[in-house]
């Protein structure tokens, strides 16, 4: 591999913290920064919970969009924080639920995925962008910016990142599993670079270094100009699959609510009150369909009518079967619990 | 690179938390275990961190050799453990020091580095191996036994490892980055199925699966047969560079204190209490030797006369030079202090 002859002396060496220095410096120059704003690390999850320790002591306030990414739920509760719920609209997070939150609960961070959120697929319009960063500035709390679906944008325009709109509160997040390869763990951060330089010490202490190998891959796979070519082609590939999820729910989960993404990997579907989905996991299990439990993407106890429907890995047949039976056990479950009353 | 073309698919994409199975498999039949009693991570201090977490809580007592690692005295205290020091011998921990303190503070573990220590390079007796297993069994601690230098051996015979003892309280560490490349970042734990499997999950929630490329190419280079001839490679390298440093501080250092290694990195050296090494540090700098602040390597704070001489990345000449400095500077110290008295 081209990495290793040209680098191997330095990739197969322990090595700053921070990261290889040239994929620091090509990812500065992608988002208007400096690289030394840049750390790279063994996936962004692992930057989340580095941004936990550094930012939180046991019992304090953080904030996720309700519902949100299962293991950053996780990886905060695994800190000792308190994890709070900002209900998610249509168009991103309730404002005034934030401002109120913000308020009372003086939260450390706010955790947000504002493009093809995970596990709804809602993107936050411009206008929450903007207030989003005059809250954090008012009341003194960061924003972390995970935006690891960004590219994958099927239809629609661009936003711009919180991270853009130039506010010294926002940290930004993002790996290279959705867009090259999940198993190379090369995720990134982008923030203040005393923050990064804090946040180094800890990566620092806990591995050394971050895994070079992968990061030097990553790269020489950027630097050849290959990974605009290969985000192409992953759209081309995903966006008749979100087409035919959209289509196949329509058709055979009418009753379900859900806003249609315009990127990323997942449809969160909420169902009618009288479809318990713990029945219906159970259920479409024994009908060969794997459904991930809901309530583990909602902070509180009330997703017990969520459903995630991913639909990158599957071909728009698969997908098709996979809801036209979750459609018909969500109608038998339906009558049964009708006749039950 | 051969192992992404044969395992590409696997090894590109996530995977389960506790490493590469082909890996794995390799490393159980090493050290006569089961595949589902190794897990792989990202280096083996990242290993330490995940089992601070599961087997201490804040205020518990962990124990380490005095001097021990200082890296792995970080992680312990970053979870709150209170970091107390076993004396170091000649041969090992002192027998009695650890029993005292294995009754009164009740340890969660002891953490040992048996072979060619860091930093001293001691090396624990075949004897104080056998009574290390009878204390853990009888006072109920983890013995957590990391060595990463063990195939470093230059001179006399192997010892058998501590978990070779056969005891389920003995859990071994060890990486490829003193035999292979530091960079890589893969590092491994052996231990009960059931503990595995509890770290398998915090690992999972740390960072969904570990660096994969890394371990296949580990993988690849041991299932070749490379290791072998590399080890034999590299104690061809070192051996003459620690009889250097040997010779050495007998010529210019005739005062200091230290135990001769069978292997490894390095050369712990204690000095005369005249020479106060935080003094020295600073005037070798001036004279262009780096030398690391021993303190750092002593949970109580006395390791101001203690200095760890690594040996390895140096050529004898450069060895013995860096010596005659630190020498001739140690005498010129104790002249002006006793001229101070």
């Amino acid at each position: 591999m081209a990495i290793l002859e040209r680098e191997g002396s330095v990739v197969l060496q322990y090595h700053p913290a921070a990261g290889f220095y040239p994929l620091r410096e090509w990812l500065a120059q992608r988002h208007d920064a400096a690289p030394e704003a840049v750390l790279v690390s063994n996936g962004s999850l692992q930057i989340e919970e580095f941004l936990t320790q550094l930012l939180t002591s046991p019992g304090d306030v953080v904030l996720v969009e309700r519902p949100s990414y299962d293991r950053a739920i996780t990886i905060f509760r695994r800190a000792g924080a308190r994890v709070l719920g900002v209900p998610l609209e249509s168009d991103g997070f309730d404002v005034g639920a934030l401002e109120n939150l913000a308020k009372r609960e003086k939260p450390k961070f706010f955790y947000i995925i504002p493009d093809f959120q995970n596990p709804t697929g809602v993107t936050t319009s411009l206008a929450k962008r903007e207030r989003l960063v005059e809250l954090a500035e008012r009341y003194d709390f960061w924003v972390l910016e995970d935006n690891p679906y960004r590219d994958l944008r099927y239809f629609g325009g661009e936003l711009p990142t919180v991270f853009s709109l130039h506010s010294e509160k926002v940290l930004y997040l993002s790996s290279f599993s959705k867009v090259l390869s999940p198993g190379m763990r090369v995720g990134y951060l982008m923030g203040p670079e005393p923050l990064v330089q804090q946040l180094a010490k800890i990566a620092e202490d806990t591995y050394v270094s971050p895994n070079m190998i992968g990061q030097g891959v990553a790269y020489e796979y950027c630097r050849r100009g290959w990974l605009g070519p290969n985000i192409d082609r992953l759209r081309e590939v995903y966006r008749p699959r979100l087409e035919g999820l959209a289509s196949a729910l329509e058709e055979y989960l009418a009753e379900a609510r859900w806003t249609k993404p315009e990127g990323g990997f997942f449809i969160g579907v909420y169902l009618p009150p009288e479809m318990d989905t713990s029945l219906l996991r159970i259920r479409a299990r024994d009908m060969g369909v794997v459904l991930s439990d809901g309530r583990g993407f909602f902070p509180e106890s009330d997703g017990h009518l969520f459903l995630r429907l991913p639909f990158c890995a599957l071909s728009v047949e698969e997908i098709r079967e996979g809801i036209a039976r979750i459609g018909s056990l969500a109608n038998t479950m339906a009558i049964d619990i009708s006749g039950r009353g």
